[in-house]
């Protein structure tokens, strides 16, 4: 079964506000295995909203439309889904009483337009509203159905889980259940890995099921994502197993994690598996590596704190980084050192390079020197030449320098 | 003239990306003067493709197509262009060297699907790549027109303003030259900035020009968006002048800035006016205040560098805060004059509170004390609360942080 989603409002066309109501409701409908192929924003116009309305019934078995039912002028859902009916517009006393109940019970004078939210199109069955003063829709169009729901994300959750998931799942033929798994990789281009995963990619051709897909994710590097179907959530669970392993026994140097791990999470829970803390020398990124692993609720077990050494002199005065040019490796293993004595970590991470617009002591835009000091007051080091801007280069030395770490904890 | 959207990409169907271009490109779409009528979401197949861009096609002049230009077997957009344009795919060569020499500049090795990105539909013009490796492409059809970009932001960004937008002016047969000025807020909610500039806004709605928009830019406050027409740069500058100071006039203690003015760097230009270095000591933002301030070129001049003194002890130690309870004005004003110590910086900026999910030393989550130790070693500090989950509170905390300094420095 094929449900598509239209979301009316001018303010979405012209940027004001993002449309998320229709994110959240494909996440929701592909995990209950019903299709949404076509998401259509279209502004508070009557004439366009009737348009795209019969445009997207020509192939969707339903449609949710989101917005436009609030009290003003041009909240116009209601009139557009009652000319695709081809009904009128009928007042539902019910609802019109309980929105006089309302603004009595909050000693507030109930303006005339409130009332328009009581209009109804002959023949819809009418969603009570529990969040909110407007009621959703559930409309017939011949074999087909178009439900209409408030814009506003929190009245939108609880009425999609309510009533209109149920309806569809009745309406839907489908039975059984849709499941993704994300694998997370970093270190190898897109097509890269296009290449060394097509074997498998052929053979899920052949079978049709799970489905693969790769999904860019910025500088945080390639997510890898299986998409199936079962009979139920262990069977769908049990396939992606399959395939997850598979995937990551031909990549497993760049798979850094699954579903909902992010670097800087995964770098966390090594570090306390092992029981040790961690402390960052940055220059170049100034804080935003600390930044993220400060991001994650609970890394104050692991995380003590960190140095920005941007000047030099406070790489050398509270560091101890030996005076000189401090593009180097042995500046960076120095910084790492450094930050072990200077918040009492067990772990060192430290990161200095050139950001641009210009080079600095001889040392090229996009040089990273990353070093480790682990326990024991050994550190390694590396160095990476980066492309991109001054922004894309720092955030490109952040996940550089997570990985780094990464595999020099899994090394042990 | 009418340019509709088209993102394209199964993932964002599925609510794993949210579709956060085409709401860009509707702001700046608006800012020209261009309306944005209808933007459809569809997923990597080729016939829903098709369908959909013929669909819109007959009611646009223009259509922009974000996504889908990538290497891999799922990246349709040059295929589903040329079907509809009724042409075929040929190898542009001059493409296919400069993705291979970009390979080779990396010293990465080039997979033989690198070359799809330089298929052409015959008849269309190329989109240099300047960020990225996929070109972008100008198809015509007709009388209308298809633009092809990369759905990576950061490449379709560059690729519209460099060379779609004008190719759209030049086709909508606006003559006059369009400037916006973007009057930078911080402090202020949209609707009171809408009640305190209702004077303005009825005078534009009279003249008609310019316009005046409200953009919320997420945790950095509202833009007000002055968008004008002339004869000529000057003539629009000109007009922009007069308006913005008019804006001004009325809200002086919420704007920091015009245009490309950040925060950042409007505090780090006061700095800098004045001779003084800064220092930034942060727990509760992890080093996020220190990122934002070096992401800026040239900030070296007046950053020194910062402590993140996440655990207690990293404030106690190397900041010298009094040991207790760390949630204070206390505490973040020892932090701000510690951290001058520790930098040797004029200026110390100190942050501490509570991102959650759970309360610190008694004090709620969203309580956030900011302290600024200026020369001489007077340090003034302020509490404020912050709404939202630990990424929002975080991030308001940044702003916030720095806003406080920026009034400080204002007032000498």
């Amino acid at each position: 079964m094929r449900c598509d989603v239209v979301a009316i409002g001018t303010e979405l066309l012209l940027g004001q506000i993002v449309d998320t109501n229709s994110s959240w409701l494909g996440e929701q409908l592909a995990a209950a295995g019903l299709d949404s192929c076509l998401q259509v924003k279209v502004g508070d116009n009557q004439a366009r909203i009737v348009a795209a309305l019969r445009s997207v019934l020509r192939d969707a078995d339903a449609i949710i439309i989101c917005g436009g039912l609030g009290p003003t002028h041009d909240d116009i859902t209601r009139e557009a889904i009652a000319e695709v009916m081809g009904v009128d517009l009928v007042l539902d006393e019910v609802i019109a009483d309980r929105i006089a109940h309302m603004f009595a019970s909050r000693n507030r004078k109930m303006s005339e337009n409130n009332l328009r939210q009581a209009m109804v199109p002959v023949g819809a069955q009418v969603i009570e509203q529990k969040r909110g003063t407007a009621p959703g829709l559930i409309c017939p169009v011949g074999d087909k159905v178009m439900y209409a729901v408030p814009g506003v994300p929190y009245e939108l959750h609880e009425m999609y889980e309510r009533a209109i998931l149920p309806d569809l799942l009745a309406r839907s033929g489908e039975q059984r259940k849709i499941a993704s798994r994300v694998v997370r990789t970093w270190g190898e281009s897109e097509s890269g890995l296009n290449e060394r995963l097509q074997p498998i990619i052929d053979d899920l051709d052949k079978v049709g099921n799970p489905t693969l897909a790769f999904l860019a994710s910025g500088w945080e590097g390639i997510k890898v994502r299986l998409t199936g179907r079962g009979a139920d959530t262990a069977e769908v669970t049990a396939l992606l197993d399959v395939w997850a392993e598979r995937v990551h026994a031909v990549i497993p140097e760049v798979v850094f994690g699954y579903d909902t791990d992010t670097m800087e999470s995964v770098v966390l829970d090594l570090l306390r598996k092992r029981g040790l803390t961690i402390g960052v020398a940055e220059s170049v990124t100034g804080g935003l590596v600390a930044g993220r692993l400060t991001a994650i609720a609970g890394a104050s077990d692991v995380m003590r704190g960190g140095v920005v050494a941007y000047a030099s002199e406070v790489k050398f005065d509270v560091l101890g980084v030996p005076r000189g040019p401090v593009i180097s490796e042995e500046t960076s293993r120095a910084m790492a050192l450094g930050v072990c004595r200077t918040v009492g970590s067990s772990v060192g991470l430290a990161l200095t390079g050139v950001a641009g617009p210009d080079e600095q002591d001889g040392a090229k835009v996009g040089t990273l020197c990353i070093a480790v000091a682990m326990p024991g007051g050994v550190a390694s080091s590396t160095t990476v030449m980066l492309p991109g801007d001054r922004k894309t280069m720092r955030e490109l030395s952040v996940i550089s320098a997570l990985n780094y770490l990464r595999q020099l904890l899994l090394r042990g």
